[in-house]
């Protein structure tokens, strides 16, 4: 471990490539697993979030998601709670629709991807003192428009839209 | 910085809330600008590349891509370079078609999106030593399919061919 701070924790490993050649200098990011949703309206909008991101410096508008440790919560667990916590929103069914990846080279994460379907808001948010989160519906006929004009541009949440409305789009037929 | 290596930089922010509260360990990823290409021959087949991806430690499908320096070349140039390098694919013409995020809460990183359509294959990979990459074509109308499927599950890449094949379709219209 190079970097172990409660925020960020980095290993350097030595590995062996197939060639033989060793390399001992190979970085990894060891991050909590995500869990990320996709939250749908009776009215057919979906529950984004929106917030500033420090890294970029900028807002972006992204699905609700959320770290977690599979030793003490389920994925659905996690994405559930995040939903709740960050919107206010609730929901009776999620179904996992698919497991993604951030960057496998580097971060060893995966992201669990749930739907949610008519979702109700019960409640406020529960905002940790380190967030402040607006909450957006966007209508589900309107999401493709938001993504090709680059409103909605964050690599998992992009994935999770199309992936998530495929997948309605199947069930429904 | 409490990290600073060539491979990987790790930058410790001083940052203040909106609520006026001071936080004195943000970790942010400092990260090359990243490019990535969506490849389509004249056979109407996507040419991918296939590698041991370390942090999670198995084997992924994605789209060419990879870091470069703004300062030393452009996104359009190091898209079409990456692709050259890695699958020995050249293209006459490339069209940005998005910039996407990773994950702008940590990394700094852009990934900059070009579709290259009538790709041709006129040489070898040029590898660097530290890779081992296999080259797979995949017919366009059998790609929904291996997403759906989970074969290919990488955000970035699974974004990226919704992205371009919606482009090409509103393009065709």
């Amino acid at each position: 471990m190079v970097l172990d701070h409660p925020w960020c924790q980095v290993r350097q490993d030595e590995i062996e490539l197939p060639n033989g050649k060793i390399i001992d200098d190979y970085f990894v990011n060891i991050k909590p697993e995500v869990a990320l949703i996709l939250p749908i309206t009776t009215n057919q909008e979906i529950v984004f979030v929106r917030q500033y991101r420090h890294a970029v410096g900028d807002f972006f508008i992204e699905l609700p998601a959320g770290g977690f440790n599979p030793h003490q919560e389920s994925a659905e667990v996690a994405a559930v709670r995040e939903l709740a916590e960050e919107t206010g929103y609730i929901t009776q069914q999620v179904r996992k629709i698919a497991t993604l990846y951030d960057k496998p080279s580097k971060d060893t994460n995966q992201i669990h991807l749930f739907l949610a379907e008519n979702v109700v808001k019960v409640k406020e948010q529960q905002l940790d003192i380190t967030e402040e989160i607006e909450v957006i519906l966007i209508p589900v006929d309107a999401v493709l428009t938001k993504i090709a004009q680059g409103e909605i541009a964050v690599a998992g949440t992009v994935a999770a839209l199309f992936l998530g409305l495929n997948f309605l789009k199947a069930s429904n037929c």
